[in-house]
């Protein structure tokens, strides 16, 4: 017999050892040339002394290592958090639990999931949308970004919004069922990126939850983008849009400069703010980069839709969606500016919110500092009481190389990710303000940790709300390399946990991501409040009794009522005649937590689940002609394989 | 600030309490009776003196716990072994890394993966099949079963096979890209469930691997099912299918008695076999039920390519597949038969080979009692040497309630899952065959484990090999119930990692898996050899130089060739005519590990990604005017948001 204890890859290097450190930074510094960029990297220097390639030698070794079983979760254990995560271009959301890493559920949104026949079922699709042959409309979507509702400044566990980027979809999730209800197309945009609810109305205190879903888009169109002006980019532009979170209706849109990408929001409410890069309006990369400072852009919500309100709006094409300008030279007077762009150093990437709503942070991308604006200068500025939209700047720390996102603690400090380095970062923000005023004693970075590999979003639980409790920061990397046996080309995700409760972060667990999580959140256990059961009442075709288990013909059309109640259907068999359109609609009438039952029809591609009490349909053309079994797909019972019926089609 | 360490469910329950077990076997015979059946169960009494609702009392509490942190994985480290595990309704296969359960790879087989492209790319749309209009013939499929090929009774990591119960299909994934190469459509059958790939020829021992595939299939149909017969189940049947490994070719069906689910294979090539329920070929459950024996029914091999050599086979339809008569009572003459019917205890689940060659176990399901049948006896058999096919039994100890699958340590014990006891219970195959022969003294189990809850499939490392280790069992359970955090009416599955490498087992981890899997294989990490990247030159559509960077236009017909390279495409804009057919193919000519692009193409739907040295291809039609952006979906480097091209639609 073999030794069956794989030896670690020689590439498997230690994470303390400064090697991986030079051979990462120098790949990184020799792809970026590659691409013909000299960004002044050079000109980095750590505030704390460290350089780049040196920078290991801080932090990571200098923690105390977590122990054995830590942070293990024992079997029949829960875990202490959730993690609600955007699955990239695979179209899902998917559920970890913290600080076990378990995959806990995919939720099917943008994608085509047998399983529970999300695409499949005639619910499903009418909330994914059709064709007139009633066909999908869109198969895939690129989700990036996953943000729950608020109450009062916390999650308040009713519904989830993620991001289509590629067919320009908002999705919103039911908290309770954990299942997508509705799906919104954006009009008048391309790149459809980060997305942000609002936690308060702006004007009227009292409505202290969610009630907009603000998206930023990255792509500047022709608009309207009908072939017109294709050779014309500098008449391109992209619009930011407002969703009502109930209705998921479009409420308005406002012209913007430049490409946005991720979105954050104020405690109060008045503000929404996306990061910009190529304010430019470059189209291709060289353009792109041209500019020494792009910008972070503030909406003020209440005069927006005061603006709309008067009238002042356009729509664009076949859209009825107003439009207002908010454009940098349409805007230039405060008092009555719609919006405020604050000059960051060039291509910024990540803009996020402080637990007490005192900054907005603004990561540098291509620059290796932090912006640091002051919600209550923005407000100023829109009140006419500071000048220049720069001055919100209160400090521009730098922390390291490619600095993408940033999380808080809820204690002062700030962790950010840095792309090039594959490190996190933590800093101290009242040290950077007191540095940026002229302190030079003042430190702004107080730890680093090193990460596997090349980091992009990383969030911390509760981060995102005024909850923020400094527990546990996960690290989404974008190259796991070696992390994990290898599976062929496509390498799976690392993501990393790190314990950020003490002074020194602690990596404790790499857990994996099937690729391309982009952003998450991490909520408490406690607040997340599911149902278990459905309500059979809730679904208006249900079959409510099993006498009224029958075949239905009107001419060609076949409607069939069927329940399930394990290990049987209501019919043995279903005989319907070559041609007919048929529609099964399947109602579970079992009552226990977690008995599921499927409905697959052989050779016939139709799967489908329904959970207890849940109801669902399908309609297809019965076209092959002879005895088509149909089969429990989900096992629900000893007898679970002899859970059948039989589709009979016959001349 | 909340407590953030929620309390555990009420119905969280100890695993070494007992009142757990008693609500457990409480509802699993209500839920039986309800069903109408009464099975005989309460004759259960098992031989080692307890019954099934003191049966927690034994085992389970008794072995050493694991200590924090024994079977963690630290960050950095690697697993030691690979699980290759079916995705059930989902379509897909799922790998996981063990002990931590990490997922490390999901391989989209039979259903769409937007994240890979996989069913949107003109290659994988040809391994998938596809309609008269060009869209896929299948969307869904329902994976049960997954094995890999063998060499020298063991895993020579070349290929994977898994099966498709809906749509009845045979997929291979070949190891070293661990992609999906191959899938073929079987005639004939319905509800194709298990598979299993042979080990050596059954003529020639010099070819000691995989050249031969077989699947068993459930249900049976009017044969051609073309709409004759569909109220004449006595007319129905199934077949018993080879296809060749390399061709991926259906070379013969054998007609059969019964309904098949699970397949197993001999180590000398000169076996299969099946277990079957419902050898009544009843058409609804009652029937299914009649008879008190079913079968495991044996193939021999030899003697079914002879008689296929020798013409004497018939074909099924439109099929051009040799089908010879493997039923009952065509085969009666031991001598010259192509089967042997070894009767078991009514529908059976499950049918395993011990490491060593000597047995076949196949499990009771509806019958407390794992049934022994011993190779050489059934050899004997068709040798006729032995009168009655009753006779290969060697032993069938009374093991608990609902066994289900039995895995095996190499040390002479077997582990078989126990779905209404949710129990594994380990027991000795030398003690129950003196057992069986009257030594009653005899006492065949030897150790049980609570599961929590259900358990399905189970396997141990290396345990479908001659390399058998006895290290791990794994357990799929079909019920989580209240081992996660809540996520709706959808539970995720339970995966539980045992400990089996002392006298007692010990439950040691639990993981999850999204719904629902069945059947899985764990794989030693060094036994597992992939590439990381791909060579240009296996793709013949390849894009091999930057100068080739192009578009061609033929009529309607536009062909896009381009190439990728962090952080450009070849091309920066694509300019075509509305209506146009426009087929892009696209190389990424990265070379570094883990350096994959994606490719979207705003508002198109399109969607895919090209690893390193990769070539794919799509192929769509130009039916939108207008600018539509191309962006990289999947993360490649720091100016990765940056990475674009455009896709001009004009008049």
């Amino acid at each position: 017999m073999k030794n069956h204890e794989p030896e670690i890859n020689s590439n498997q290097e230690n994470p303390q050892d400064e090697s991986r450190r030079n051979f990462l930074g120098t790949t990184a510094m020799v792809t970026l040339a590659g691409a013909g960029m000299v960004m002044g990297l050079s000109a980095c220097k750590k505030e704390d002394g460290s350089s780049s390639s040196a920078g290991s030698a801080a932090g990571a070794g200098a923690g105390r290592e977590a122990h054995a079983g830590e942070f293990e979760v024992p079997p029949g254990k829960l875990d202490q958090y959730y993690i609600f995560s955007s699955a990239g271009h695979n179209g899902e959301v998917r559920v970890y639990g913290l600080p076990s890493g378990r995959t806990i559920k995919r939720i099917p949104v943008f994608n085509i999931d047998p399983m529970v026949g999300w695409g499949i079922t005639n619910e499903s699709k009418a909330i994914m949308g059709t064709k007139a042959d009633g066909s999908l409309k869109y198969i895939t979507g690129d989700t990036h970004h996953v943000h729950g509702s608020y109450k009062d400044g916390t999650y308040d566990s009713k519904y989830l919004w993620v991001n289509d980027k590629l067919n320009n979809r908002l999705a919103r999730i039911r908290m309770d069922y954990m299942e997508c209800d509705k799906i919104t197309d954006i009009p008048n945009v391309q790149g459809f990126h980060g997305i942000f609810p609002d936690k308060c109305d702006p004007v009227d205190a009292a409505i202290n939850y969610t009630t907009r879903v603000f998206c930023g888009c990255e792509f500047h169109i022709p608009q309207p983008d009908d072939g017109r002006d294709v050779d014309d980019p500098a008449k391109w532009y992209t619009v930011f849009t407002c969703i009502d979170a109930e209705s998921m209706e479009v409420r308005w849109q406002v012209k913007v400069d430049g490409n946005m990408d991720l979105v954050a929001t104020s405690y109060d409410g008045k503000l929404a703010a996306a990061n910009q890069y190529n304010t430019e309006n470059g189209a291709v990369l060289a353009d792109m980069m041209s500019a020494e400072h792009d910008a972070c852009v503030f909406f003020n919500i209440e005069r927006i839709e005061a603006a709309i309100k008067a009238g002042k709006s356009f729509t664009i094409g076949d859209s009825r969606v107003p439009v207002v300008d908010g454009t940098k030279a349409a805007n230039s007077d405060p008092k009555t500016a719609l919006t405020c762009y604050v000059p960051v150093p060039k291509n910024p990437h990540g803009v996020n919110v402080s637990p007490d709503n005192k900054y907005f942070v603004c990561s540098g991308k291509l620059s290796p500092t932090a912006t640091v604006i002051a919600t209550e200068l923005v407000h100023k500025w829109f009140a006419g009481e500071v000048a220049d939209p720069r001055e919100t700047v209160v400090a521009e720390p730098e922390i390291g190389l490619g600095p993408l996102h940033t999380a808080f603690d809820g204690r002062g400090n700030a962790y950010t990710s840095l792309f090039l380095d594959s490190q996190i970062v933590k800093w101290n923000v009242d040290a950077a303000i007191a540095h940026f005023k002229g302190d030079k004693n003042a430190k702004p970075v107080v730890d680093r940790i090193d990460v596997h590999y090349q980091p992009g979003h990383t969030y911390s639980s509760m981060g995102e709300t005024k909850e923020a409790d400094g527990k546990f920061l996960n690290v989404g990397n974008k190259f796991s390399k070696d992390r994990f046996l290898p599976v062929g080309p496509l390498h799976v995700e690392t993501e990393q946990l790190v314990d950020i409760s003490s002074d020194k972060m602690r990596l404790i667990h790499d857990h994996t991501a099937y690729p391309e999580p982009h952003d998450a959140i991490i909520v408490r256990a406690d607040v997340v409040k599911t149902k278990q059961i459905y309500a059979m009442e809730d679904f208006p075709n249900a079959v409510k009794a099993i006498e009224d288990n029958r075949v239905e013909r009107n001419g060609k059309k076949v409607n069939v009522y069927m329940t399930s109640q394990a290990p049987n259907y209501g019919l043995q068999e279903i005989k319907v005649k070559l041609g007919d359109e048929v529609t099964i609609t399947l109602t579970n009438h079992d009552k226990v937590e977690d008995l599921t039952h499927g409905f697959g029809i052989e050779r016939y591609d139709v799967n489908f689940i329904v959970n207890p009490q849940e109801t669902h349909s399908v309609t297809f053309k019965a076209d092959k002609l002879g005895v088509f079994w149909i089969y429990c797909t989900h096992f629900c019972h000893a007898l679970h394989l002899e859970m059948r019926s039989r589709l009979i089609v016959e001349k």
